[in-house]
């Protein structure tokens, strides 16, 4: 295998595939840093909206490997990170080389611009996936340019293209993805998921803008839909359905700060920029033109039961795969 | 990311499963070495019967990341890497650190010990994921320590366990696995696989002691059973049946030095070490408490169609997964 900039990019995108949709309504990111040709400091990701950006973490975990010890370690928050790595770095990164998946930030928000950063700690090299088309963000390829530091694009571009594009999709518009759980062998029934899964999906709530499910789920299941195993936010809840009576004493309806729409009318998805469609498999015939993913949860088991997608006719690109607990999580983007 | 023996062995793992089955009868094996704490010189793996092992072709990797246009880089026989990098290492590895998944071989076989050439190169350090157990190759260990060599065992040892499962299988009795291809949401129907994954499956023919096949689907499909997309070895076949009437015309009974056996007898398994079973679903069912594999070939779309495991109720566990092109390779070990 080749030791180079792409095993050490596919490094960083793999890191930031973990946080896929949890960096709402930040894109995914990842950072590697080398020093040397090959000496590898750090793999880091950015975790959460409001947290560390990629490369914040991945410079300070890269400066804390050789200084194991520093008042660095301590330090939490984006901006005591960046003026302490700006006053203290001595040169250290200089022979380092930043891998990104994206361009590095350009802009202060919620946390000062990465690009800057970079420019003062002076590394050898950044090695860039994607370009950010991010009107607030970008510029950070010109910031370094301008500091003379040497910049590399488009590494293993496609892939990083494909971490950043549901960032591009929400950011631009609305990016809805089904969620579903299946065997092996794409039987739908019954209880599938085990509970790191389930945890999982609990995660993905807290996150998105809108849950969408089947009204006839809701009057089947009583789902409540919240998502209590990680004691997250309840989602907002549009419950596709032209019967507008149901059992509003089921505890769906009840969850104190949440909405719930009752509606047929899916143009009003397009007024909310992160959907997870959850439940009916009729549902995902009725939207499988507006799908962008099907993140699909399966669990490495042999059961007898109806597959509910089998008159579908759909095909899609495996993005990428993580595991949860002994499942396996795949993030598949509709072909178009 | 943790950047520990457990990050380093698990790239010696998974280069290692790139190359699981077509190594048989050997092990797979993956090798990585690191100079100093986490500089990557290599990420090799044992590719071929015959060929080096892991150990040599990531020391050989090594050693000319730091000498690229050194003789060395036109050696490919074992005997001559060896004797070319014991003459010739200069201490270059004595700050290194070997991982290798499995104990390196203290035999001399097709090719020589690795156990003795890392002796000579005295690096640093030798992590190991899991012992030998093989009595032709064992000992490694023991050669290392008394070299005075710093050992550390059993590093990812579940995982290494798991990629040396095959082999411990064959070289005990027998390994068989079952072969098959669908879509996502499990339809067998028609044509599933793209070209890349039939040559795979070629290769694997080319491999296999024995390949076992129904009946119903030698008279249906009247499959030649060859390797001929890789220009393989046909493999002998088993053809599973009470009546032995056939077409005897057809190009599978017609093959150069293959036999061709047709019985209903699954004591004849026994006599094989390594088979790979093709086609019929009911012998799926047959077989389900003799198998070891399912090697799942998944193409990401929905197809309407039949779903052939419906009536079977088996847990797996996924062991491990490639992608052949935009297939998915799936390795599932039957949970006993
Ligand atoms: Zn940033
Ligand atoms: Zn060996």
């Amino acid at each position: 295998m080749k030791i180079n900039n792409d095993f050490f990019m596919n490094l960083a995108i793999n890191e930031a595939w973990k946080y896929q949709f949890l960096t709402y309504p930040n894109p995914a990111v990842g950072c590697v840093v080398v020093k040397g040709d090959s000496e590898i400091l750090a793999i880091e990701a950015h975790k959460e909206a409001g947290m560390p950006h990629a490369e914040v973490n991945a410079l300070k975990a890269a400066f804390l490997k050789y200084h194991p010890n520093d008042v660095l370690k301590t330090l939490n928050d984006s901006f005591k990170i960046h003026e302490y790595l700006i006053k203290n770095h001595k040169g250290f990164f200089n022979d380092c080389k930043v891998y990104v998946t994206l361009e590095p930030c350009n802009h202060i928000g919620k946390t000062p611009s990465c690009a800057n950063l970079i420019k003062e700690l002076k590394p050898n090299k950044v090695i860039i996936g994607h370009e950010d088309s991010n009107n607030d963000a970008k510029g950070g390829i010109e910031t370094l340019k301008l500091a003379d530091i040497d910049i590399e694009l488009d590494c293993l571009k496609k892939e990083a293209y494909e971490l950043l594009y549901p960032f591009l999709k929400w950011n631009s518009g609305t990016f809805i993805f089904y969620k579903m759980a299946q065997t092996l062998n794409g039987s739908v029934d019954g209880a599938i998921s085990a509970n790191q899964a389930k945890a999982y999906v609990h995660s993905l709530r807290d996150k998105i803008d809108l849950l969408l499910i089947g009204g006839n789920t809701v009057r089947t299941d009583k789902p409540t839909l919240d998502a209590r195993y990680i004691a997250g936010r309840a989602p907002n809840v549009m419950i596709y359905s032209k019967n507008k009576i149901f059992d509003r004493k089921i505890p769906l309806f009840h969850i104190p700060n949440r909405e719930v729409v009752i509606s047929d009318d899916l143009f009003k998805l397009l007024d909310h920029k992160f959907i997870m469609v959850e439940g009916t498999y009729t549902l995902l015939d009725t939207l499988k033109e507006k799908l962008d993913y099907i993140l699909l949860i399966v669990n490495p088991k042999i059961r007898k039961g109806s597959n509910a997608l089998n008159d579908l006719d759909i095909d899609f690109e495996i993005v990428h795969e993580n595991y949860i607990g002994e499942e396996k999580l795949v993030f598949l983007k509709r072909k178009s």
